[in-house]
């Protein structure tokens, strides 16, 4: 079932070894079937090396498995509580990519000090608060997800205009309107992640770019006056 | 028409990605052909793997396009700037390297710590000031190219002997003969950049090379008494 | 004689410069055959380019070559002085890997930022002292292993859910069941050295995570309550 | 003329972009042929892609072009120094690789801070003054060799056993008893170059590594009592 969308989960998903933010078994990518109200998403613990787009996962909205002959991916229920909270997210994306995981291991949001952070997120990528205790050893993965969506909602970020979020003491997620945009995303947070490092490195004084500037580039590429690229 | 020129433009873009100075659709090289006053550009937001020579986009000095189906690049008015005021300039190159931007972002010139810099760049490589509110809600690009002539001018800067800039914020221009001299020069760039960076972070007393050192390598491979290299 | 385990430690030793972990002739794996009491270990000074599953060594417990037309690694008195006192342990790695080496460089234990680090070690991965100049002068490499229980017996780690350790002034030594998971932890201990850098060049004050995430994202991974990948 | 010799030194030159210490025309590898007294040296600014084996140049001792269709290296003079005093020396190199060049940037010697290091150099890695105005307004490249030798000199360094240096504001010079030899330890100087930086980075107060690890570990590589490797 869902075979073109368990297709482009499984491209997704091979696409973060080969842009070098994920290693061994490390990450997944996820995608919703909104109408039918399934997710696909990467198996457990599986090398990327020997995946095949059969072996994508289908969950409903409570984690039960559908189809796949392969238990999914340990942090589903993060995945699934975002899916359930923002239904214009098309698809999911968890890595350990050097530099984001640095940032979420530091506690500290990501400014925004440049048109490259700008042209894909909307002001500073937010680090979440840590997990407590008892949010731990309670159901952990499901709280992982409800701590994105408390960060988020607390600083009033629209998901689509800041499609990524850093989990302190973890790494990175990001999202999109579907698996491959997921993945883009993800990749520019990580060059986003490293730019900014170096540029505090350069000079510890660095201030974040004017709102005037996120605006501007934000909105060249995003929304009804969008000007980049070829559609509109 | 031009195809000579387009398909040097074409090759130049090509290397962007090859030489890792950009991903995705990030950055742009254009050249210019001075006697019929027409610039050939990148389209814009066109995927590298699948561009083609006849993608680029021909245009005038006013930014009318000439001949292509695409859009040209959203930057192309900040290039278009550039080649009215230095008729020496035969080609710029736009990236988001990780070094130089990060410069960029930090706000600072780039100090001419040795000969490398000194092989390309005579004295340090100017960062521009932030845009004004004003100038970024106005003719955003354009703004960016006069910004640019702004910041040499006032530094008495000879572009031809310093052929790159930062744009705070935002990233590099480089600029040279033609469009494969501007790509060279964008790639020792982020090399500089680079470099600059760790050895600030080795000595953070690091005092920029003399004069007498940018002067040597500098005219060792430019001008009547250039010795390096088999054309001299 | 063991031609299985001389192909298995072979292969290991061919990870190590496919995953960057070294160049030249740098760095070794060895396995062991616990019923047998022999270790098969990397000949020292060979070129991994030309180097044959044939060429491995066969060594007993006292370091006596059992077979082989190589001598063994210049390291095997470590590797021996472990395989002694672990019964548990079946591969070892030693590399010069870049971050984990600058941390032996800086002999500084590497904190537990996060859960790249608590997926594969339980707490901080230890830094030796300093070895005596009689250490030194002596059987510096037996002095290696010795110096290496020490810190662990001193801080009562086991060294099943600690598979690694930093020599002072020297670098990284991991072990796992096998050749093949001593060399996973090796590359996963790299990662996490790099990103702990990071981490603490981002934020000064970064703080180890603490150990309940510890505890969770280990336990999740090892022993009866696992349930990360499809083996449990 | 001296075909074997010409080959060594062309696949040394090869190796300096395969090795990632050069990118366009940068760097240069010399051999000597001791008995005639001919030195074999890169052509100056060539690239590396084109060149072939017999467009290496014979120089003599005097700097003249013996044989040859290209001028050589800029870089001679200083080559030709080094023979000249150091009659044990079979093959020079200078890069401008990233970590060495920006130590030479920052005008630092790079401190013995672990066994990567000392397997190959004996203490630290040396910088030398900056030359004077008239150094540089006169016969640079020759008085850069002097000063690598006043160098060498002042500190009673024997070259054979730190066969490295930095020239400040400039970059690397490596030798060895071959061209090969040289190139290894170029990229090996790269190497402890990078890791010096991380080590300080990772802790401001890091000591170099005691005397008596230096001596082990350059002991069990060179010389009468070295037990590294096979041929010994």
């Amino acid at each position: 079932m869902l075979e073109q969308l368990k297709q482009e989960v499984y491209v997704a998903n091979m696409e973060l070894p080969k842009k070098g933010l994920v290693i061994y078994t490390w990450g997944n990518v996820s995608g919703i079937d909104r109408e039918k109200q399934f997710v696909i998403i990467k198996p457990s613990g599986v090398e990327y090396e020997t995946m095949k787009p059969e072996d994508m996962v289908v969950v409903d909205l409570d984690g039960k498995v559908i189809e796949g002959h392969y238990k999914p991916s340990s942090d589903t229920a993060t995945h699934l509580e975002l899916y359930i909270k923002y239904p214009e997210i098309g698809g999911i994306v968890h890595t350990h990519s050097s530099f984001a995981t640095s940032w979420a291991q530091a506690g500290r949001d990501i400014p925004l000090y440049g048109t490259t952070h700008a042209d894909y997120f909307y002001g500073a990528i937010p680090c979440t608060r840590k997990l407590r205790k008892e949010e731990i050893d309670g159901e952990y993965e499901k709280n992982t997800g409800l701590v994105i969506i408390e960060t988020l909602e607390n600083r009033g970020i629209n998901p689509l205009f800041t499609p990524g979020v850093l989990c302190m003491n973890h790494g990175p997620f990001t999202w999109g309107k579907d698996p491959a945009e997921a993945v883009s995303n993800a990749v520019v947070l990580e060059e986003v992640a490293k730019m900014a490092y170096y540029a505090e490195s350069i000079n510890k004084d660095a201030k974040p770019a004017s709102k005037v500037i996120a605006d501007k580039h934000f909105y060249r590429k995003h929304g009804n006056h969008a000007y980049y690229g070829q559609n509109n």
